[in-house]
């Protein structure tokens, strides 16, 4: 039987690491996960347990520990880049490296009104990530920034009406509901250089902006509408790529206990879930 | 054989409610989870299948919600006790009664640099705990107020050294070492009806304060000084109990690629961890 | 500014269902976790907030539970494909359906050695897939089954040694080591209406078969191993794509204690982890 | 202000070790995690940060596994015993030892009908607990035994009736509803140096038997009927401490679709759901 081999990749996932930057008498840290992934000719490895086209995960490893000291100060952009630099560089069975640093939040604990130098407490729930991609033969990289896992909820402003029905549905209509979703956002820059971090404020206010602001016609609408003021607002974006999951918090019928629920109480729910996909991107760029 | 039954308690956990109120054009939510738990003489459902003496767990869950709708705009600990209040009236079965509230962090979403009336992010990782307990024949419930999970970590002013070494003792004295923990904390309060709120953001930055610039020389050593400023600080406390799970990142060995790691790079872990529990009383409450 | 809607899709996704079937005096349990997703033309519900067009994702769970009643008794993937049949049906704006089914284990508790009738245990961690995509036009609907999260550990017969080395690699070659990993493996059937629990078997036993078996070199031949042995000895499959999330437990060095370990006290490692990914196809199918 | 410590105690928890011991051609593995626990005299520690009878927890996880390499190899209670005395002796700080062992289960792979020498599997969700405690001054240690998240379900045989009414309660009365529930159990030897691989083995199974068989008429009444079946078949028993989660799985009502559910299709649910727990002693110990 001939058989082949598509789509191989191999890498080291779930590097955590700690970054301590001393600037004068203030501490900075960066707290890190690191995915490494490369993409090449692996065949041998495959078919006959030959391994000398493979670099053991265990030295990708060492390498984001050994580069994290001199590159993971700046942006998390600037360090992913540098890491896909390394990964590609003298070894020619990788055709393509990509490098994913998710940054967990931390903030500094304020005492008597103000910020510590050395001291902090966990953050939100969400995540600062950026994904690096360089290819053989490319000349630019592309750099993706995102954020992960922020739990966002409004309570006015958001309906869902007028929409499609079978015979299995049984949701009443809403001119106003409580939209309550887990946002995942990667967005693409057209031209590398740029000031990441600047950029990623910008974003991320957007989209709260938006998320705050928007007359809410579904899910839909809303992740649209994030994804429009994000390229409209920020020039350097070519591409937004978003994911929602969404479950509104149900109404706790009280009528059995003789009371009224006038949109006061209601049962959160994890699961299940919608899920509302997609990808809004720049048509101008010739 | 003649078996006793003791230590019989039961009731539902992890009741999900979300409260909604309305101060004119501006909401509140709170996203809390209760626990229910019921002692008394509920034998005969045991050794029978008798179960006149048990109120379906079911039934606990629809009062909190139904009490929610006009309990729980308050301070988490008011919603507790009226909960407690609630389970044990006409009931002789029923010995005691705790109720445990988990109020989880949403904060306001800023637009234009100002609170938005109607949207919500999800905060950090810590929640706001209460506990109330009630038994048939006492007057005073007791009250609890905490945290649970709150990640805490300094850079400087955290050493640990003297201490007892034995065979298997491998780790080196340090000055100073990252300390990173996570922070459980319970505290008691001697009387009722005092603002529960106000306090618990008291004690909370009492131990932001302590854990930021206490001189640490062990775990215990932070962990107790905590205690001890907020029993000072703090006049209704008289009791704190509480639990920290340490893991100091690990430095790692950038030698073997000819690089020094002057305290720059750590690999944070999870597991195993130090754990470190301890309960700090007032002994001039007569 | 010009924007254009790619890759745009929604669904409900964790919408968990147990399906309880009675043949004479003996139950059969499933218990499913169904995901639903729908692609086509949504651009109004996005763009202008016209929801004409969408389905709530309410009614896809309905549907769900109403089609479990008489179409969750057989195998997963035949529930799979009869959910895409009736989301494609009559519904012109979706141009495709993915519905993924995964069902947890649960084995027949057996007393005084006989399997019980009504009485279960929830049995591994691993669980069996099946995805069903339908495309409107296409006549034939796509059908892959596969296995998530199933933990497999060798003792004996895995090495890893002849690697590519560079300046960061500190990892010592070796002729046996544990290898460990999390298996997650999705293949794809080259026809339909065949005997999708039976094959599930057959390809399971294989992969199991061929890591207990196979000497490995590296976790890529071990992979590519598994992935021939099931497209050589199970027909129906064209494809397999399979993921193993590797981490060697790391041998214990005793030697502070002055005591050798000779390989037998090992720290297993959940993070980081290799990852290794690979798509292996039949190529004689015209 | 004059302060007092209780209830101090620290120690290191979630140790992962694996342990590989070979006999013959045939290897066996274990998979722990271990924590250990000292309670004594700390107080110069946390009051004083002077840290003389403080050993440190990483010297702990180093004892654990030294001490693998040659206790490891028979049931976990003796493990466990084995670390209460290395940890008690010679420290005159130290007050109580407690020692914990959660074996993580791996069931040998099956080729050709016949289980394999060196590879294995994940198996269920349960974990098999150990639990030993020795305090100066006793002679005779306390050891205790378990089972950690066994997830069970029966479809027949069980029902909930008669039971409390009050202005809260919807609940319907049912001679027949599924009970789906996680166990967590752990019982006392009365006596020690007994063959516990052998009792443990037995208490499970008359868990199971009981689960399976018992026609139960509450989640307390089958807790029950458990704990007295294991008092009384397995003789070296004191006492059992069960602590069972129960959440019936919720019949799907499909009226609205015109379609009957005779007891064919649940949403099965994690949470909220019932807590019940008891201790049940033996009483003619004298």
């Amino acid at each position: 039987m001939s058989l082949s081999l598509a789509d191989s990749r191999y890498g080291r996932s779930g590097i955590r690491l700690l970054k301590l930057t001393r600037r004068g008498d203030r501490h900075e840290v960066r707290d890190l996960t690191v995915d490494v992934a490369l993409e090449g000719d692996f065949a041998a490895s495959h078919r006959e347990g030959d391994n000398r086209a493979i670099l053991p995960t265990d030295s990708m490893q060492n390498a984001v520990f050994a580069l994290a000291r001199d590159h993971a100060d700046g942006a998390i952009e600037e360090f992913a880049l540098e890491l896909t630099r390394h990964f590609l560089a003298d070894r020619d069975q990788v055709e393509r490296v990509r490098v994913r640093v998710a940054q967990h939040p931390w903030t500094r604990i304020e005492t008597g009104g103000r910020p510590q130098n050395h001291a902090f407490a966990r953050g939100g729930t969400d995540r600062r990530i950026a994904v690096a991609e360089r290819s053989r033969g490319d000349r630019t990289p592309v750099v993706d920034a995102g954020i992960e896992a922020m739990h966002l909820m409004k309570t006015r402003g958001a309906g869902f009406a007028g929409y499609l029905k079978d015979r299995y549905t049984t949701l009443s209509e809403s001119d106003e509901r409580i939209l309550s979703a887990e946002l995942n956002a990667l967005w693409r820059y057209g031209w590398p250089e740029i000031p990441y971090a600047e950029h990623y404020r910008q974003v991320r206010q957007v989209i709260l902006d938006t998320f705050a602001e928007h007359d809410s016609r579904s899910v839909q609408h809303t992740l649209y509408a994030m994804a429009r003021a994000a390229l409209e607002q920020v020039p350097p974006l070519i591409e937004v790529r978003l994911r929602l999951l969404s479950q509104p918090p149900l109404s706790v019928d009280l009528t059995p206990f003789a009371m009224e629920n006038t949109g006061e109480v209601f049962r959160p729910a994890e699961e299940p879930h919608g899920v509302v996909e997609a990808v809004v991107r720049r048509d101008d760029l010739g």
